[in-house]
Parts: structure tokens; sequence; C-alpha cells
């Protein structure tokens, strides 16, 4: 494991066609299980979807981006406290679950599982795609998977061999995602300064001509993750909390 | 860094009494922004607490826990919309981000670069205690470290030199939290047995005599993660969401 893994790190979105075996993948996924989580309960679950018809139909739900389906795993990471609970009822215990705090505690322990996953696959040569589509689509994603109450997914990660060695994007600065004691108030001018860096990263720079609008920021705001996305996808994510009995 | 790293991990809960340079923290939190974010935005921040007097003020957000304030570094990663919605504004762009989904997507890039620095710091021999309890106390961490709209606190990490050499805890079997192409439904008698290793966990063995319970499963539900501070806490935290405008 290369010393320098964690400053070298990005996204890969194109794999080898060869196999990774069942036993590297139970190694990463036991190595991964060390991570913290909350009173050590694993509220967390892992679909491991190998099947090329079962990854077809799940496509959809992560917008069609080849990434999801080019890698021969595709894991979807659920935030779960049904195990979790069934064992309390199992012993008699008033387990008091669903609510939205306890929603909370699985997403987190599952969001730290999914990226401890990535780590320790990254760290044996795999590449990984996160896909937060995950979230996006998570009520059709529910209903693939056949995910049972007080469980939701969270997070999917594509992992494969390597079939490409892309250069790391861009980041803010350190300073401007640090704060000290407290929460600083930034001027607007502040602000203008910190994303100078994307706004002038090469990549980026040809967005906003391509989507036909004015900046970088509109193509975020307008094109990527637009209203018309985010607002109706917040109602059918609280809704699908009411139907797993989370809120 | 050994190659083993993220087999033999737990978690460090007594530190010793040296610094943790400003050097050494800000390459470990340069090294974890590397870490995957949703669209590159970076929805989080990271509040640095140093000064002992801060740290004493957030100690009962933490329910008293002395590994909280035993570290020299005391971080809070906080899901943040706020940032990145007001670079929106200001290049004239319709930034939707005041909804569940989008506070979705912070919470899990900010549980992602937490996760991550928790990984390098360990990496450099550091230890870390997460605490979990940033999610119970949300409203109060959030007045005490003067958030901002659309900025949530979700995770905290407690991070110095380890003063001790703790044995792993038991976890869960590989088989119990890995399902294959969908979710498998297990009966009772499933559950009852992927338990086991929890229950006769040596550790484990005395906690239910010591609280006053018939069995383990007893003392999680009615003891550690109680009914009567599980559902005020997310009447709490929903007014929370409803304040920071995601909800």
């Amino acid at each position: 494991m290369d010393k320098d893994y964690f400053s070298i790190r990005r996204t890969i979105r194109k794999f080898k066609d060869e196999p990774v075996s069942g036993e590297l993948m139970d190694s990463i996924l036991e190595k991964a299980m060390r991570a913290p989580t909350c009173g050590n309960m694993q509220l967390y679950s892992v679909i491991e979807t190998r099947d090329p018809e079962k990854k077809a139909l799940l496509l959809p739900t992560h917008f069609n981006q080849p990434a999801a389906v080019g890698a021969p795993v595709l894991l979807t990471v659920c935030a779960d406290f049904n195990r979790f609970t069934r064992w309390c009822r199992l012993n008699g215990a008033d387990a008091a679950f669903d609510n939205f705090l306890s929603f909370m505690n699985a997403v987190e322990d599952a969001v730290i599982f999914a990226q401890q996953i990535l780590s320790v696959a990254e760290s044996e040569g795999l590449g990984v795609c996160w896909l937060g589509t995950t979230l996006f689509s998570a009520r059709a994603t529910s209903e693939l998977l056949n995910l049972p109450e007080l469980t939701v997914p969270v997070a999917g990660l594509a992992i494969g061999w390597p079939d490409e060695a892309p250069q790391q994007c861009e980041r803010l600065a350190l300073d401007t995602i640090r704060h000290r004691e407290t929460y600083r108030q930034d001027s607007d001018e502040d602000i203008r300064r910190q994303f100078k860096v994307k706004e002038e990263f090469p990549m980026n720079s040809g967005f906003a001509a391509e989507n036909g609008k004015e900046n970088l920021a509109q193509v975020f705001a307008e094109v990527r993750y637009p209203r018309s996305l985010n607002e109706p996808l917040s109602e059918v994510f609280l809704k699908l909390l009411h139907d797993k009995r989370f809120l």
C-alpha cells in the first residue's frame, strides 16, 4: 500500500473486464467492518450485486451512468435498523428505533462503512466509483432490492480493476472548509475568492458555454442539481422514510 | 503504514498529553479532502477546536465522555450547503438546496469526509474516537459553534496520540451483514444465531446483570438507546432541520 495513498486517490469510472474474486471481496468487507459503528450496533447492510441482469435493473437508479454497471461488483450500502430491532424484540426488549434520530444513526453507520469499503478496496489496487445517485433513487432501489422496513439505501459503490488513470480534479482550499474554534462568517468577497479555484480549473472552464449558462454556479444549480430534481425527490424521500417507519 | 492497518483498527479513548502539530492536522485534512464528494461540491465544513475552554463547553454535547476532551484536537464535521448556496446566489443562480434531499447529500459528504479524516489520522499513528453523540446534541452543538443556516453538525472526532492499546471488540459475521443480489429475509432463528457472537463476547457478558436487565438486547434498547432518548431527540432534530431550512 502506497504511503501516499490517501493523497493520490481519485474516482475510477472505467474498469477492466476482469473479475474481482469472492475471496477478495470478502476480505475487503471483513476489514471495512472494523470501521467505527454507533454503539457497535452495525446499523448497516450491504447488497452485493454481480448478476448482469440485476445490475441492468439498477442502472436507471444510477441515472444510466455507465460506471454503475461497468465494474464486476456493484455494492448498495443500506442504513439498516431492521436486524437490530428484530433481535431486540426477540429478547423482549422495548426497541424504539422507528424514529428520525435512529435513521440518522443508521445513515451515519452506513456511510462510514461504505467509505471504509472504498478505502480498503483502493488499498488493494481496485478502482471505485461512489454512486451518490442511490440517494436520488432511494425508493426505486429499495423496491428492486426488496428492502424491508427500517432499511433505506444510502450509497452505491462500483468496484473493479481500473482501466483508466484520470487526473485529480480540483478541491477548495483547506482554509475554506476548516474553521477554527467556531464557524467563521465569510464575506461575499471571501466566497468569491474561495471558489475561484473551481471556476479557473481547466476541466470546468467549458461547462458554462456547453450548457448555455453564464457561469459554473448556474450549471450546478440549474442543470446538474436543479430545483425541479431536488424538490420533488425530497418529497419522495420523506415519503419513503414514512413508509419505512423512520418518520 | 501497516499493510494490515484496516483490519487491526480500533477506537482509542485515552490519549497522551502530547500536542498534535498544526502541520500534521493540515496534512491530514488536505489528504482527507480527496475522499469522494457529491458532484465535487464539498458539502462539508470542519470546526477544529483546540481551546480547552471551548472543548469544555462542548463536553456536555458528548454526554460528558472523557474521550471527547481528552485529546488535543476535537473536530466537529458539519453537513454544509451554506457556502455552496452563497456562491450560487452571488452568481445569479437559482440555488434550491433548502430541502431534505440536499440535506442528505450534505450528510453523506460530511460523513465520508469525517471517516477519511479518521483513516488518514490513524495511518499517521494517531488514535481517534468517533463521537456519534454529535447527532444526539446537534442543536446545542450548532449553537455553541455558531453554525449558520443550511449547516448541521453530524460527527465529532477526538484525535490524539494513543495512551492505551485496547483489544478489538466483537463484530457480526460478514454473512450476516452481506446480502447477495437482493435483501435476504432471515428467520427468527437466523437472527438469534447471528447475534450469539455479541451475546457470548466476554466483555458484554456482565452488562445485563450490571444494568438489572435480563439480556444484552434489553441493555441496548432500554438503557443505552431508550425510547425516552430517541423519541424526544428526533423531534429536536427535525425542528433543527426546519430552522436550518432543510425541511
